[in-house]
């Protein structure tokens, strides 16, 4: 009796396990470092002042794995409780097959992205591989999401209506956007990265926004897809919080492509399997406003350094901003656009006449980090974290007030 | 029109796409050595001559993991193709969705496994983990199992039916039977190895022999469980081939536990969801008694050294038995016992009275290498790796035997 009243409320197991998997995780990480020191994964923080004489201190580097597989474990185990009463009281013929399927294909996708992840870590892959195995990853899910969902018909926002009708069958595109979205989310946190507990702790104020928008989702229209996404989220938000308080400053290890993999992947398939993802890319402000930023260096339209992360001044133990050097005649036209574009918005800091000649041009590389240290000078690293952390919060809070307040602008379903 | 009847011909379809992953495999292989040498995962081949004052060359170690990677590809490409008339013919109500989950659970329990191998080879993990993520693993594929099969009796073998009855329910103890597989046929393999060639060769016999034995099987009463075991078999064996044309005597790659353990976990989903467990494990006749033979040292009764490799002999090309070295009354009974039983049966090489005060004891390593070593003398690399190819091959052809020919004594339900 006692234990049928527990297996019916599998949010609440699924929150005990997450709870486990967070103090398996803060206990056992430590002791793989070890492990991935002697395997040659590790790092230097740039970022440290380093007594005279003394090396710079050997970093743990992709423990994200380990968090990846703790995951997957407890997922694993989680499985069965949603099911058990269709199982064994409803009989097998009404076994629900649909949604067994969609749990199992999140959780492959998930995992080859974490294989890939650490694979990436280890061997520092091209970027053909990088794109063709999330890519082929997110193949089981998307056909899980054809044949549950079928409609590959969005409703169009109100402002277009006139242009394009009511609804828009989108077809294959519908499936590349859906493809895109995974790629996407894990480029998106891989890129604002580089400064002790940065891609930790965007990914854990995500998880916590989309957590905080199912929970109230529950109590609404539509539970399932809320309920479904929890399931992943909580135990996700779990191994990342234990996985945050290591990488913060200073760190004891570094999260590893495999992190930045694993957490894009796991976003992306709650957005996707639980129809949100609209709604999801929202709590990706800040991720989307970097990217959109990066964009001129990332296609190289003007020169990008191998890394961008700020400046390091060891007297004063603060950061700076990092620069990108150039002469502006070798720029071609898009170049010289965005670059006359970001600085008449204020959005770089420009140095004209420099090197031999005075024919080069300084500018602080294209990154919101750069931007901030523009904005306040130059800042301890901790703190620059912090900063970006409020952002994300703010950014949370503007999703928020889109979905909720504003939505009505677009889309005429939201009660 | 010619478009559906290739469709509807997914066994053609899963050939040609093995194809190409064996021509995608045989191409890219040997482009991947340089990014493992750079990441520290190479090893040196200590069966090979090494010119005076040079370094024995770094072979590229855990290639398997590519393997694993485009069989990954190729089964998410094919996914879709035995389901396309169910889905776009059929309706979507009709969709069998309790095969296409066996398709998509199947598929995480392998990428899983590659995981794991992979991060053992780059980390080098402890027992216990190794045995934790195989057993967390194969718990969705039982799950399925349990979902779409639902039975856990077996009927008894007819020796056995006075003391037992005709059929048994096996419960819980069948899913321990089932996990165990798992971890069995990984360890099978993984054990039976340190020779060029053998790790790849014997899973592409064991491969081709429960191909062969599948399409057989298609002819007869239940060909879709062993049409299933083909979709999956067929890409296995295909990247194998490239594995083992470049593992072959003098090896250009190293495998790695990656491809032990993605082959063990291929072949026991194939076992597992194909209903044909105990038909599979009649083809691991060599690795069962390659294990019962190593199980003394496996569980240090006998000392067991750190490689029990044969030994290598420079001026001779050759191979030599390898021997453990110890005092007699340093074994406890169990020790002795193995060791006398060994003796008299002329399995092992015994040399006494060695060392300083004649003490010790000598004898060769109980594996089945040595053993070949010790019936034919010492060998070249590659002629010891064609005698195991063909002790597996009659292995395959004796279980074929008593498969087909000896199971009545045992079974009723063979035609
Ligand atoms: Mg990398
Ligand atoms: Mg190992």
């Amino acid at each position: 009796e006692a234990l049928t009243n527990i297996l019916d409320q599998p949010l609440i197991i699924n929150a005990a396990l997450s709870l486990a998997g967070f103090i398996l995780a803060m206990v056992v990480l430590p002791r793989f470092y070890p492990l991935f020191i002697k395997a040659g994964l590790f790092g230097k923080d740039m970022s440290k002042r380093v007594p005279p004489g003394k090396e710079p201190v050997k970093v743990p580097e992709a423990l994200g794995v380990i968090a990846g597989a703790i995951f997957l474990c407890i997922m694993f185990l989680f499985i069965p409780i949603p099911f058990w009463r269709s199982w064994v009281v409803d009989g097998k013929e009404e076994f629900p097959h649909h949604e067994f399927v969609e749990f199992v294909a999140a959780l492959l996708s998930i995992c080859c992205m974490i294989f890939l992840g650490f694979a990436d870590d280890v061997l520092d892959l091209r970027w053909r591989h990088k794109l063709l195995l999330p890519t082929m990853a997110t193949l089981p899910l998307l056909m899980v999401y054809l044949v549950n969902f079928g409609s590959t018909t969005i409703i169009v926002p109100k402002p277009l209506q006139p242009l394009l009708g009511p609804a828009l069958n989108l077809g294959l595109l519908y499936f590349v956007y859906m493809g895109m979205l995974a790629v996407f989310c894990t480029n998106a946190i891989n890129i604002l990265a580089g400064i002790n507990g940065i891609e930790a702790g965007q990914s854990f104020i995500i998880g916590l926004s989309i957590m905080a928008f199912n929970f109230y989702e529950l109590t609404r229209k539509y539970p399932e897809s809320h309920q479904f996404s929890l399931y992943f989220l909580m135990p996700y938000t779990a191994v990342c919080a234990a996985i945050l308080y290591y990488n913060w400053y200073p760190s004891k290890l570094f999260v590893g492509d495999t992190f930045c993999y694993f957490s894009g992947m796991t976003f992306a398939v709650v957005g996707i399997l639980g129809h949100f993802s609209k709604t999801m890319l929202l709590f990706f402000i800040p991720q989307v406003f970097n990217f959109i930023f990066s964009v001129p260096q990332l296609f190289h339209f003007v020169p990008c350094p191998r890394h961008r992360l700020p400046r390091y001044n060891s007297k004063t133990d603060k950061l700076s901003m990092s620069y990108t050097k150039f002469k502006m005649k070798d720029l071609n036209i898009l170049g010289k656009t965005f670059f006359k574009l970001y600085w008449i918005l204020g959005l770089i800091d420009v140095r004209q006449g420099v090197g031999e000649d005075r024919e080069y041009v300084e500018c602080s590389n294209f990154t919101i980090l750069n931007l901030m240290l523009r904005i306040f000078g130059p800042l301890h690293e901790q703190t620059l974290t912090i900063i970006l952390m409020v952002i994300q919060i703010i950014g949370s809070c503007v999703a928020f007030f889109i979905r909720y307040k504003l939505a009505g602008v677009f889309y005429d379903v939201v009660e």
